[in-house]
């Protein structure tokens, strides 16, 4: 697979903004069953090996689980800081949960696990998220299994169709559309601001 | 009318969070027409007076406007990097733009387009957002009249009916819920992250 043409502008961006740790957070919209807009801050956890999709972590419980399975195409929000650009990216996201059954890709939700640090993988074992909070012992459990996923754990996989780069420090500013026909070729032209 | 009680919070982030231009920039999320989500960065340009409605600037010719035509509900998310807080704010979204008929939304629209500055007015007479780059003479046209706002200027108002507020730094972590009731009631809740 050759690698899609916003890639190096996003590294570069990424690398540009690596002081700021928040570089590696954006939002990640989706949309409700009831047909309105859902709007949240995730951690960016790199692309899949060899592909443009990027890996999204979470947890089986959350709202956002019910909306992607109604509704698969989602809208990331990426604002980088240092540089002033922004990276808005269409695209369709798969959940590879514990029932998936391509092995390749339970195999990454497994090293995706295993790369996480304690304090990620406990949060796991806290109490349902978003229900009325629980006692405070429900949030100091054992450390789950490192080697091991729990079933609440959800690799998420965003494939990318659509990038709107905006870059606010041109003269005037600069706008740059990508998009992926079905062939998989991305089409790369210059828009207004 | 009184002061929703996530105002507070809300106020408090953002003096923690002022030295740092960004904390006045949230992503908007909205649904477009095909019924997929759509999310970007926006400037966050206060409260209508008296109200706990935010406001927001756009361009009539921008994509949001057909969106929210369509499906006036949206959600905000908000980080404050600081801070390591996340306000998310589901709303109603009205479109102040040279037709409204209300005359106290027209003043509202008439004097946040004087408050701009210079800079930001002249973006409303650059050439169509979106469409192939025009030529440089397109970006640099004559300062618009800084009192009358021109016919594509909207102001939006974003009218909260649930808050989302996730602070990070906690022990674990703290999420409360605040939810407005028919009556205008906000109803608040503390839950698991
Ligand atoms: C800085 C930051 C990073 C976050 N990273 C993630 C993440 O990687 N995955 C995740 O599911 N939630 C993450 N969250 C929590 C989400 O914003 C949200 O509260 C949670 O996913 C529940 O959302 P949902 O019920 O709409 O699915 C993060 C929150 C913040 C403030
Ligand atoms: C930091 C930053 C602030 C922005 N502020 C606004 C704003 O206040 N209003 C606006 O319409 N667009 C703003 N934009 C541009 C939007 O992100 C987006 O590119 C534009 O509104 C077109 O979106 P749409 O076609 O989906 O409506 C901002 C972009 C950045 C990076």
């Amino acid at each position: 697979m050759s690698i899609a043409p916003w890639r190096s502008h996003l590294a570069s961006a990424l690398k540009k903004n690596r002081n700021q740790p928040h570089s590696r957070y954006f939002q990640l919209a989706t949309v409700r069953s009831d047909g309105t807009a859902a709007n949240r801050t995730v951690v960016f956890r790199g692309f899949l090996e060899d592909t443009d999709k990027l890996k999204i972590i979470t947890d089986a419980r959350s709202e956002k689980i019910t909306e992607i399975n109604n509704q698969s195409w989602g809208e990331i929000c990426w604002y980088f800081t240092n540089t002033r650009e922004q990276f808005r990216i269409v695209g369709k996201i798969t959940i590879i949960d514990a029932n998936h059954h391509e092995s390749e890709l339970q195999k990454a939700r497994e090293s995706t696990w295993q790369e996480l640090s304690d304090n990620a993988r406990i949060q796991f074992v806290w109490a349902h998220p978003g229900k009325p909070r629980a006692n405070p012992e429900a949030f100091s459990p054992p450390q789950p299994d490192a080697n091991k996923p729990l079933d609440n754990f959800c690799l998420l996989l965003f494939e990318p169709v659509k990038v709107d780069h905006l870059r606010l420090r041109g003269e005037p500013q600069n706008r740059t559309f990508y998009m992926r026909d079905e062939a998989g070729v991305w089409d790369v032209s210059e828009v207004n601001p």
